[in-house]
Parts: C-alpha cells; structure tokens; sequence
C-alpha cells in the first residue's frame, strides 16, 4: 500500500509518522513544497526575538531522520501541481521536472496561505511575512542588517508575537490593527491590558486602523494608514491572517467551501481514497456549531494522528473532534488565554448568554508573588453550559484556560465548576480556586441570587451608583455621580441609600466585584432593586476606560 | 433562625459566611475554640521558612471583620463540651465559665486532630505539631532563639513542608517516615525525585524507619529510630496523621465510623437538624468508592457551602461530591501532585488497571527553559476510565494534575484525553501537551498495540533485554546483559535481534519509552513477541537505584 501525504508540518508529519507505527510494510511518501518537512512554525517569532538562537532548533524532524527513525519517503521542493482522483495519481513538480506518481490512500495537508489584502506597495521587498523558516531567517538578516523600524500589519497571536520579537531585539515597532483592538478574538476588556502591556513595552499599538498603502522609498518604506499616519519602516511584516490553499484540489474535484476543504468525521474528503487535515479543512466549532477553519497545531496533529488510524484501522478508528479553539499568547509579562468560543461568536450563533468577570490571585494572596488574573467566562443562559473563557494575567493563566477547555470539552455547566477538585498549596492556588470562584458566581446568577449589571451600561441614566469601596479608593476614582457608603456600613445605612435611590434601581459597584456582592445581598434582602457591577471598576476601566493610560486603583484589596 | 457552626477555620467558616449571604435575617453564631477562626492553616509552614514575613498575613479574617461584613457573631477560645439534640442546645465552655445555647440548626466542623503515637518522650517540651497560628509562632521562636538542629516525624505533605521551612532558616533538618518512602501516598517513581531534591536540599531522609522514643536532655534531645540512629534536636515537629476529633458528638448520638461523621450527600448526620463538614466527616472516595476522611482545604470550602445551600434553600441546594482526592506539594525546586486513585487504593479496591509512564517536557524543546515532567497516569484495565495521575517536575506540573483532575471528575477515558484541546504557544505548552501525549499511549496499550512491562520486572529472567538508545548512553548506564541495537538500525539488524532472544520473548527499553515504543512496533511487524518498558529507563532508575545517587543519563533525547 502506498500513502502519499501532500504538506508535511504538523498535519501531514502526524499522519505520516502514525502510519508507519501502524503498519510497517506500508510504502509512505510525503511531497512538501518548501524546504522543511517538519519545523516549529509556532517557533518562528522567538527567532527573531532571538530567544531561539540557533535556526537549527526550528527543525524538528529532517528528510534524514524521518527515513533513518520512520522509513518515510520525505521529498522536500516537491509541489504537487494536479490531482486524477480517477487514474489515482497526484502530478509533482521539483527541480528535477515532473513526476506522477500513484497512490492507494492520499492525504491533503496543503496548510494555509497568508492573506494579500489589495494595498498599493505591497510588493515592496521590505515587506515579508512570517509562516516559513525562510521567512524567520530573511527578518532576522534586516534585523542584523541593521533594521531600526518596523510595521506589523495585523495584531492577531503571530502579529503580536512578531511585534515583541523585533521589539526585543531594539527595533521601534508599530502594530496596526483594522479591528477595534489587538488581538480581535479576545474580549475588549482583556485584550484592553494586552495593548498596555504592548505600549509599556514601547510598541506603539495603532487600533480601528487599517493600512491604505505602502510607498516604498530609497532607504525605508511608508506605511500609509487611514487616519493619516505615515510611518517609516525598514520591516514591514504582513500578518492580516490566513487563507486555505486548496485551489489543486478544488480543481481536481475535492469539495470545498468558502476554499476550505469539506470533510467528514474520519477526515475523509468528497473524493474516495482522499483524505484532508490541518489549516486548509474546514472545521465544525464545538460550541457554535459554527462551521470555519481551525488553523490551530494541537487540532492538526491530532487530525493526522486520526486519519491515519482510519487510513489503516478504518474499524477502530476515532472520529476526529470538534476543535473549541484553545490559544494563548505571551505578550511581555503577560500571559492571555481563550478557549471556546467568544461574544462575537455566540452573537453569530444566536446562543443567549451571560458573562461573569472576576479578578482573583493565581495562588493564595497570604504567600508571596501572587498575582491578578483577569478572567471571564461566557455560559449559556439557559443552563449555564460553559461556552467559552478568556484569562489575562501575569501567572496561572494557562492552567486555568486549560482547565476550562477541558470543562467545555466535557460539556460542563458553571456550577460544575464549584466542585472541582484542583491542586491546592499556597504557591500554586488557592482553596477556592479561580475556576472554582468563577463557578460560584455563576451559580449564583443562574439562581437568581446575583443579577449583573455591565460596564458597557455605566453611561444609562436612571440608576442610583452605589460605590461601596474605601473614601481613599473614591476619591482616587469613581463613576460619576456615585453614592459612596463603604460595604460594612451598608446595613446600618440602608435608610440613607432607600432615600437616595428615590425609587430608582441601584447598581452597586466596587474594585472587583466582591465587596459590592456582599452589599448586592444586604440591599435586595431590604427589599431594594439592584445589581453588582461585573468585574467591578477592574473590568469597567479596561471595557471604558477614563483616560488613555492605565487606571491606579488604590490598594484594590478585595 | 439560628445557625450554630462549631468550629471556623475552613468548612465553618465556609458554611457560615455563605448563610449570611443567602439569608440577612438569621442568626449566625460560631464557636472557635481556638484563637483565631479563620487562619491560613496551609501557609503555617511558610511562616516557619520565612517566606511569609508577618504573623497578620495568617489571619484571614477576624471576629471583628466577620461581625463588620457579615454580622457573623463569632466567639474564639469557645470549645463545645456539650450538645443536646433533644434540646437542641450546645454546652460552650469559655473563659466566662460554661453556658448553654440553643440551635435551629447546627453545623459541625470540628477538624482532626493530631495524631500522637505511644512514643516515650513524647511530651518533650522540644515537641510540638504544626496545626496552628500559635504552633506557627512557637517554632519560628525556636528558631529565632537558636535552634540549630530540627527532627520531623513524618514526611506527608506537612511534614515536608515543615522540614523545607526549617531547612531554609538554616537548621540541620531530618525527616523520619516510617513508610517506604517520603509523600506515602505519592508512587515510588515520583516520590523519589522528591527525596532526590530533599537530600540536594541538605535534608536527611530516613525512610522506612520509625522513631523509637524521644530522649529529653538538658540541651536538646535525642531522637531515636528504629535502626538504632540517635538525632539530637533542639525542636521536633511531630506530624504523622491526624484524626477526627468527634468524641463529643458521638456522645450526642452523632453516628461516627471510625471516629469520622458519617454524613449524607447534603452534608446531614444522623440527627436531625445536625449537619457535619470537614477533616472530621467520612468521604465517599470518588474512584474507588473507598470510605476515609478526605483533610483537604478545597473539599471543606466546598462542603461548609453547600451545608448552608441545603439548610437554608433545602430544594435547590446541590448534592456535596466525592472529593477526587487533589493534592500537591513544593518541594526545593520541584512540584509534586496526585489526583485520584493510588496503586494503594486502586488494589484496596480491587480494580484492575494499567499505568503508563512519560517524561515530556513542559514546554515545546526548542524553546528556552524546557522542564521535564515524570508523569504517570493509571487507567482501568476494562475501559481506559482515568483512575489517577501523579507528576513531579520543576514547571507545568500543577497544570496537568488540574487538567487530569478535572478529566477525573468528568469521567473521561485515557484516549478521550488526546482530543483535548489545551492551550498551545512555545513557551507555555507542546502542540502535543503532555496530557495528550498520555492520552496517546494509553489508547495504544488498550487497542493493543503496545504491550508494557514495567520496572519493578526487571530482575525477571528468560527475556531478552533490548536497549535501543545509543551507544554513549548505554556506555554510562544498561541493565545487565542487555543488547544494544540504536533505534535507527532495528529494521536492518532484525535477524541479529531474533537469534539473540532465541525465542525468548524481547523486553525494549530507551531513556523514556519513546524510540523503544518505535522499536517495539518494528519488532511486533516482524512477528517477534515483545514489550516495551514503560517509562524507561528514567522511571526504572527512580524505582530501582542502581546506587543511591541519581544517576545522570547522558542526553536522553527522547
């Protein structure tokens, strides 16, 4: 039997390299059309950053190695150029000219291609993208060479990735985004502390902009944005996303949708004997059901490692998953997180549902070096299923993302969350874990013991603001407006607070969210209308902030 | 209504705080007959080292606080000597004399106390336990007055704790276990890398010994073990157990077992209007069915809230779960965990399973600062159902213990683990996590395509051994009469391999199980009976030494 395997990386490699544990005698040959069969793509930014010192330790695997550890026929510069799904042959093209060669099972791992938008200049050589370890090596050169300023166009994971390597190698860096806010599939009010982080670190962040041209020059290139900026650049990286590079197969028959390849559970494509993973399938999201592209390592591999089970144990062989769409991004001193799905997601789905934001330590506040993550979980409204999560913070963020993707993928609700088990010592967590704490509150809601109020509500009249914080964190800032009556003296204030709400709903707030809950309750058992505010001031100030830089919150304690 | 809650600390306070939230009116009483009724009882041994600087930051919350922010009447040095559930009253015993109280309902959380062996010399004034803010400040005084040498009895969880703190003050530090090892409830594969970073600590490690008697002196005292070593100390810390501490409520006619509270799934006993939480109640083990008391910080928190869910909102409160059995431990540079069933509780129990061993990083290798993580995870023999999980490493180790703890509370299978989609960038994971890298090689044992034979069969004759790393490493380390045959040669030199087993069947084996797992399927091709060690050499040489020092392995690369 003869498996050929178009694209290797992670998808094709997975395939392969499972194929051959399973069956010894089969013949496996895998056409890549750049220089590598196997590389840390996800590795390429630390190169340029530096951190990855040797371009060598971007190679995970050689053509070498694979033939001497698995028996796999690896031709690297090989571009297959046509598929006959009849003849059961795919035509290769390399240097040494064109080949057809047959197969019994094929497996397309073609990846994606990065995204051309139609801007005048965008042929100029300063601009490079960065998918390939060429494209790794050519950055780090200009940055050898000499490079002083660079743009990045778009400020997705790899643009922002991009951005704080040439950051940390000196560059003066500029990262424009046409989205509101860097790193659009994260929440504002998370992705608010990564773009702070980015502007502490001296990245200047260009948000709600997009490029409109790039004029190349003698010695640095302008980019042109639409409000008007220009700014010169030695280094322009292109990072606006990703499209499916499936027109070989599309034209052999495979079907596609929207350019993304169209698969069943086993990975099996519309054509018999063809089967498809990685970047250029299209994907089902298991929370939405959503159906687009997951261009994410971990699904790929485990998408190959799965057609090849069904390629050679078609009986036993698992379905593939559902991605939830799990990512994380380092950025400086921050660590930021999501898993499942997000609000713009769930709007385009239709799904109702709430959101709770907290502010706890990642380990005990008692033990030394605890630090804030900011955390908020999406569930529905009708049964509080867990629909997605996002976390940024300092420490602690990816164990907790981690254990909230795993929840999704078990089709855990909030108060599930109340009830597990997580590894606690004082350097590590806390006896109510975050995960744990976020179920609470959630609980709490989906028994209508807790109703939110939202920072994107703090403009509507007709609220009395309840500011339960200490006089030195009001006087420091508040929302205007607010009666301040600190939450232990909320019980013997009641008259006063009645008096001031005049009728009208109270929305209490304090740092957190945690004060103003313990207030929250003594009111409505008063029998007053009211609200905690989500997040508290935390949350509000990075969803609406009140100046350009950061908010000093005096002493935050709870 | 009037809650009566004895005893604060964890469950107490859990349960009492969460009653006020849920009902402004009632009346809230706890009876604390100890100091303080909220302290950081898992931070005293980081006061003992130092790291927590302040004897304040123990305290949690106080009368004061609890009175000012949920009109909590609590009343410490107040012991319980009395309960009448005919009454419905508590006899307290205070400083004040003795007064009765009576109770709508009542909740129990007592706690354990510690364990104290018929050892002679015992009530050495140099003895102490580490169970309270004051046990705390009595051993720092110990410290802060010269103590020089330290001896704790015990090597659990506090107990190690305790001997780290003591070490890093400077002290002469031994540790007695009379248990094989240190962390009895860790394996031996794990808890020797704990052991191993002890005795790099400068920590004396006597395992597998007990002490004998205390021997008080003028100026320290002697303590004596089972093998006949005399330590002299000027401060012991005795810390080997603890147990319920419920003899007042049984004489109520509270059912005990074994001194434990029996208790239902609301967290009622079998008087009416008595509920019971903490250390003190009998658990339901989650695996294993097994009945035991689970002394855990998270599982207490967790009861003492639904406790107040269930008396004050009876139709709406959730049942309390099955503690899974969490815990994790710093130790040097090293964190140690478990969750779920041990090889212990799993033979008590009766269940058949596997366990399969790795070594993964924690982090992608071609990025800076990767650590190994030794992880084990057992699964059921029938099914793959996740029985438990160990790990010990210097990074990622609480993320994958949370991860595979939360997979053991939603009843997933080892193969269910390798479609988990965990957060993935280099710094922060593998495209393949660790997590699913065990999920892998437990579906490849259960589809049978890798038979495992384990360390502790390696003195087994009528096998062939075969080692398949290379020839530095088997220069530095090999089992006796093993064959060596580098992994990349294993196809050409099949013949060679299968006069040496003669028919015997083939044990592989490399540094972690990962080129010997690529051997073994070639061998298994090639008709030849084989199995591969699971874990390898890493695991073999922390469950049987071949000396008493780690041995280093030359570049395991795999």
């Amino acid at each position: 039997m003869r498996i050929v395997v178009i694209g290797g990386v992670a998808g094709g490699m997975s395939a392969a390299a499972r194929a051959r544990r399973l069956d010894e005698d089969a013949e496996i040959v895998v056409f890549e059309r750049g220089d590598h069969p196997s590389f840390a793509n996800c590795g390429l930014p630390y190169y340029v950053s530096g951190e990855i010192t040797e371009r060598e330790d971007l190679l995970v695997q050689t053509p070498q190695s694979l033939r001497e550890t698995l028996d796999i026929d690896v031709r690297v510069r090989h571009e297959v150029v046509a598929v006959d799904p009849h003849a059961k042959t795919v035509a290769v093209r390399s240097d040494g000219g064109e080949e057809t060669v047959t197969y019994d099972a094929l497996v397309l791992s073609p990846g994606a291609k990065a995204v051309r938008p139609p801007l005048p200049g965008l042929d100029s050589p300063r601009v490079q993208t960065l998918r390939t370890v060429g494209d790794a090596v050519t950055l780090r050169e200009r940055i050898d060479r000499g490079a002083r300023r660079a743009v990045v166009l778009g400020a997705g994971f790899i643009g922002l990735e991009a951005a704080e390597g040439l950051r940390m190698q000196g560059l003066a860096v500029d990262v424009v985004e046409l989205a509101p806010h860097v790193l659009p599939p994260l929440e504002r009010e998370i992705a608010w502390h990564v773009a702070a982080e980015l502007r502490a670190l001296g990245i200047t962040v260009h948000d709600g902009v997009g490029a409109t041209a790039i004029e190349p020059g003698d010695r640095e290139d302008l980019v042109v944005l639409s409000d008007g900026t220009a700014i010169a650049a030695d280094a322009v990286v292109l990072s606006v996303g990703v499209t499916p590079d499936t027109d070989v197969f599309a034209d052999a028959g495979v079907q596609c949708e929207r350019g993304a390849i169209v698969v069943d559970q086993h990975g099996r494509t519309s054509v018999k004997d063809i089967w498809a993973v990685g970047d250029a399938v299209l994907s089902t999201d298991r929370v939405t059901g959503l159906r687009r592209p997951a261009p994410l390592a971990g699904p790929a591999n485990r998408a190959g490692r799965l057609v090849a089970d069904h390629i050679l144990t078609p009986g036993t062989a698992r379905p593939i998953p559902h991605p939830v769409g799990t990512a994380i991004v380092r950025a400086g001193s921050l660590t930021a997180a999501l898993t499942g799905a997000n609000r713009a997601a769930l709007e385009a789905a239709g799904i109702d549902y709430h959101t709770v934001h907290l502010h706890p330590d990642d380990h005990a506040g008692y033990f030394p070096g605890a630090e804030r993550i900011h955390l908020l979980v999406h569930v529905r409204a009708a049964d509080g299923l867990i629909l997605g999560a996002q976390a940024v913070g300092r420490a602690g963020v990816d164990k907790r993302i981690d254990v909230l993707a795993t929840a999704i993928a078990n089709r855990m609700t909030g108060p599930d969350l109340i009830d597990l088990d997580l590894a606690y010592a004082p350097p590590f967590g806390s006896a109510k874990d975050p995960v744990n704490l976020a179920g609470m509150i959630i609980e709490n809601v989906l028994r209508g013991d807790l109703e939110l109020w939202y920072a994107d509500q703090s403009d509507e009249p007709g609220h009395l603001l309840l500011d339960v914080r200490g006089p030195d964190e009001f006087a420091e800032d508040h929302l205007p407006g607010a009666l301040l009556v600190p939450h232990g003296e909320v019980r013997e204030r009641l008259d006063e607070i009645r008096t001031a709400a005049a009728g009208r709903g109270i929305r209490v707030y304090c740092a957190s969210g945690k004060r103003s809950y313990l207030a929250y309750r003594i009111l409505r058992a008063a029998g007053l209308s009211a609200a905690n505010l989500s997040g508290g001031l935390l949350t509000l100030r990075s969803t609406v902030p009140a100046a350009p830089a950061p908010i000093r919150l005096v002493n935050p304690s709870l």
